[in-house]
C-alpha cells in the first residue's frame, strides 16, 4: 500500500471540481440560442476584473487562474445534460445538436496568479467566439472571484504575522465542499504554510497539518491519558489541544507528561490554545513549559483569528509561534464577496460599453502596466488599451496563457505561484500594506491611471450610443 | 434526444456532491489512528448545533440533512486515498487496513429539514462508534452549517416580500461550485420560487429562471434589434433586460417591438431592471408599459438586492413583481457564517462536557420539545435530556432518521420540506418575523428553556471534571 517514492500523483484521483457545463447561469443557455439563431459567432472579447475596491481590502491578489484553464479545457456537454436540455422544452433540437459539438476554442490572456492587481485592472481577458466566450461566464467568475477573495484576505493575514506559521483551518464552516479545496490553494500561494483540510494535500501538494480535537480529550476519562495515547498514536507530530477543561492545568500536565513520553522516545512538538484571552494564556502557559524543562515546545493558538487579532496578540507580545486560521479565512467574513465583473468589452472587431448606471466599465483590449520607484516598490499601475503605445518603463501583466483553447506552456507550480505572490507583497508600498480599512482621503494611491486613448474611445462610444433614436 | 416524459431523473447525472472521505482535517485521521490503537470504539454521541443567534437572525431554518445521509451512506476511502495516506508517513499499515473497511453504520436523529430552531438546540445527533462519529465531523459541519445558512437568509427574503417571485441570481459570486448547488436548494426550500443555476434543476427538481445578459444586448449594434432576437429565441420565455444604456428608453423599445412581435406571435412576458433607483425607475417603466397597452407584461428586479432594500422597495410602493436576489443571498453577506459545532456529548454511556472558556456546551443526549400557543404560533422550546419526562404538550423535534448506516425512510421530497418550510414561517410570532437586527431586550423571546434534568447533568459533570488533581 505504500507508495515507493513517498509522493502522490494527483493525477490518479477524482478531479473534484465541478465543471459541468450546466453549472451556468440559465441566460447563458437562452443567450446561446439567441446567437446560433442570428449566427452571432464573431470574436468577442470578455474581461474579467473587480469593479471597487472595499475600504478593508488595499489591493487584490489574484488567483485562480490554472482551475479557470481546467475547465475551458474540459468544457462539453455531457449525454445526460443534452437530453435535460431537450426535456426542458426551451431549446430547439438543432441548436442542442450544436451545444453537442461545443468546444472552447479560444484565447486567455491573464495576469500570473499571485499578481497585486487594483480595481478596473482586467486580470483575464477571454477572446473566443461569442457563444463561447458567454456560456463560460458563470463559472469562470465563480472559479477567480472566490479564489482572489481568499488570496487577498490570506495575503493580510501574511502581513500581520509574516514570520509565523499560518495554517488554513476553514474546511468546516467554508460555503460546501469546493470552496475549502480553493481556499487551501489560495490561502497557499499567499504565503500560508499549509491547510488542515486533508485532500489539498493529495490535489495540489499542500502542506497539511492536523493535531486533535476536543472530542479526543473528552472521550478519555483523564486528559493526560488522552495526551499520552495521543502522542502515542502521532509519535512524529505531537500537538496537544490543553484547553478542554483548563489551559494552564493542561499546560501543567503536558509538563508532568513529558519525562514518561520521552523515555518511550517521543517529545512533545507544540501545544494548542484554542480559547479565552490568548496572549494571557500564551505567556502563562509558556512559564509553565520552560520551568518544566520544555523551552522547545511551540505555542500554536486558534479560535476565531483573523488578521487584526493576530497582530494585536503579537504586538501584545505573545509568544505563540503559529495560528490556525479558520471560518474568516475561508468566508472572507469581513468582505464576503467582491464587486467584480466578466464584460464584453469588444465584439467583431467594435468595442462595446455597458453604461447601466453606476455600473459602467472601460471598453476595448486592455493592457496593464505597472510601475516601481527606485527601490523597486510598487508605484502605480496604467490601464490602457493593448494596441496603445507602451509606457517607456512599464511592465504589462496580461499575457496570452490559452490559445485555441489550448494552454499555450504547461502551468507554473503552486511553489513557483507562492514565490512570485511573496515578492509581490515584498513590492508592496507601506500604504498598501497598512490593514486598517482605508478612509477615502487615503484613496489617492495607487492611482491606476487612465491613459488617455482609453478616456478617447469610452468618450466616443457613449457619443455614438447617445443616439437621438426613442 | 428529447426524454418521452418530459421529465429528468437526477440518477443518470453525476453525483456533484464532494463526498469524499478526504475532504475532512487531518486531525480526525490522526484521532482516529489513536482511538484505533487504545481500541476506543464503543458508542459516541455527537450533535450538531448553533452556539448563538447573530443579532441579525431571529431564527435558523434548519437544511442540509439529505446531503448528509447521502454523504453517511457513502462514506468510503479509495484506493488512491489510502495510498495517498500510506505514502505520507503518518499512519501505520493496520490502521490504514481498518480505515479501508471503515463505513458509516450509526444512527441519525434530526430536525426535519425547514424546521424552524435557536441556539444551543441539536438539529442532527450521531450516534456511532466513536470513530466513525468522529471522522464525520468535518463535511456533516460543512454541509449543514450551509445549507442552514442560506435558508435562513432566505427565509427573511421570503418574510420581506411574501408574495413576489423571487429567483436565487447568486452562482456567480457563491464560494465555490458546490454553493451555488446547495444554495439554489436552501433558498427554494425556505420559499423561493427558483434558481438561475441551471444544473440545480435535474439535480433537484428546483424551476429554474433565465433571462438575459448587458453583452447579448450589448453585442448587437441596436437594442431593438437585441430585444426582437433575444424573443425570436425564447418565445415562451420573453424577459428583456432593459438598462444597458437607459432604462426609460428600454422600455420605449419595449413597447415600440411589441407590435410586430405580437404578429410573430410573441408576447413579452416581463422586463428587467439591473440598476438605478430601482424603485423610481419601475414606476416610470410601469407607466410607459400600461400607457403603451402592455399592462399584462411584468417587471422583474435585480441588482444587489436583499431583504432591507426589497422591502423598502415594497414600503415605496414600487410596483415589481419579482426580485432576482444574487451575491447577498449565496454568500449570506451581512452573516457570512454561524458559530455552530458538532461536539461530542456522550461516550461509552457516560456524558461528556466541554468547558474551553465561553464555549462550554451542553452535555447528553438531548430532544427538544416545541409549544404553541392557543392561535397556532410558536410559544417556545424546551431543551432537555432525551431520556428525561418529556413535558406534557410538547413537540418532539428530533426524530430517528438512520439506523446502522441506512435510512430509516425515503426522504421527503423538495417540495413535502418546502411546505413544511412555510407552515413554519407561518407559525412564527411577530417578534421573530422582524428583519431589524435584534437589541439585546427582544431576546427574552422565545425562551430555549433549559430544563432541569439537563442542568443538573451539566453541574454534575462540572463537579467531576474540577478534580483536584494538578
Amino acid at each position: 500500500m505504500t507508495s515507493p517514492s513517498g509522493t502522490f500523483s494527483s493525477g490518479t484521483f477524482d478531479n473534484p471540481f465541478y465543471n459541468r457545463a450546466l453549472l451556468t447561469d440559465l441566460y447563458q443557455l437562452t443567450m446561446l440560442q439567441g446567437y446560433y439563431q442570428q449566427g452571432m459567432e464573431e470574436q468577442a472579447v470578455f474581461e474579467f476584473f473587480v469593479r471597487k475596491r472595499p475600504p478593508a481590502r488595499r489591493f487584490f491578489l489574484a488567483a485562480g487562474l490554472e482551475q479557470v484553464l481546467d475547465y475551458l479545457e474540459g468544457l462539453h456537454f455531457t449525454g445526460p445534460e443534452l437530453e435535460w436540455l431537450a426535456a426542458s422544452g426551451r431549446f430547439r433540437d438543432d441548436f442542442l445538436h450544436y451545444l453537442a459539438g461545443l468546444r472552447f476554442q479560444g484565447d486567455v490572456h491573464a495576469m500570473a496568479e499571485g499578481t497585486v492587481f487594483f480595481p478596473d485592472e482586467p486580470i483575464l481577458r477571454v477572446t473566443a467566439p461569442l457563444p463561447q466566450a458567454q456560456l463560460v461566464e458563470s463559472r469562470i467568475i465563480n472559479i477567480l472571484h472566490y479564489q482572489t477573495l481568499i488570496a487577498s484576505k490570506a495575503a493580510r493575514v501574511v502581513l500581520a504575522a509574516p514570520d509565523r506559521l499560518l495554517v488554513d483551518f476553514g474546511m468546516r464552516r467554508a460555503h460546501g465542499g469546493e470552496a475549502p479545496l480553493f481556499a487551501a490553494r489560495a490561502s497557499y500561494l499567499a504565503g500560508f504554510a499549509g491547510t488542515a483540510t486533508t485532500v489539498a494535500a493529495p490535489l495540489f501538494q499542500i502542506p497539511v497539518f492536523g493535531t486533535m480535537a476536543h472530542s479526543f480529550v473528552q472521550s478519555h476519562d483523564e486528559e493526560t491519558l488522552a495526551f499520552e495515547h495521543f502522542a502515542q498514536a502521532q509519535p512524529g507530530n505531537v500537538v496537544l489541544l490543553i484547553d478542554t477543561y483548563d489551559t494552564e492545568r493542561g499546560a501543567r500536565r503536558v509538563v508532568q507528561l513529558a519525562p514518561r513520553l520521552a523515555r518511550q522516545g517521543i517529545h512533545v512538538k507544540a501545544v494548542r490554545l484554542d480559547s479565552g484571552d490568548l496572549a494571557e494564556h500564551a505567556r502563562r502557559v509558556r512559564a509553565i513549559l520552560d520551568e518544566g524543562g520544555l523551552s522547545e515546545v511551540r505555542i500554536f493558538a486558534s479560535g476565531n483569528l483573523d488578521e487584526y487579532r493576530i497582530r494585536e496578540l503579537l504586538e501584545r507580545g505573545a509568544p505563540i509561534d503559529g495560528f490556525g486560521v479558520g471560518t474568516v479565512l475561508d468566508t472572507s467574513a469581513d468582505v464576503p464577496y467582491l464587486d467584480c465583473a466578466y464584460k464584453l468589452q469588444e465584439y467583431a472587431g467594435k468595442p462595446r460599453r455597458k453604461r447601466s448606471e453606476g455600473k459602467a466599465t472601460w471598453p476595448g483590449r486592455k493592457q496593464v502596466y505597472r510601475h516601481y520607484d527606485r527601490r523597486g516598490q510598487l508605484a502605480g499601475d496604467l490601464l490602457t488599451l493593448e494596441d496603445a503605445a507602451p509606457p517607456p518603463d512599464g511592465t504589462p501583466l496580461l499575457q496570452a496563457v490559452m490559445k485555441g483553447g489550448r494552454r499555450l506552456q504547461a502551468s507554473p507550480d503552486l511553489e513557483e505561484i507562492r514565490r512570485h505572490a511573496a515578492g509581490e507583497l515584498q513590492r508592496l508600498p507601506e500604504v498598501l500594506r497598512q490593514l486598517e480599512p482605508e478612509a477615502e482621503i487615503d484613496r489617492r494611491f495607487p492611482a491606476v491611471e487612465i491613459a488617455p486613448p482609453l478616456r478617447e474611445l469610452a468618450a466616443r462610444l457613449d457619443r455614438e450610443i447617445l443616439d437621438p433614436g426613442l
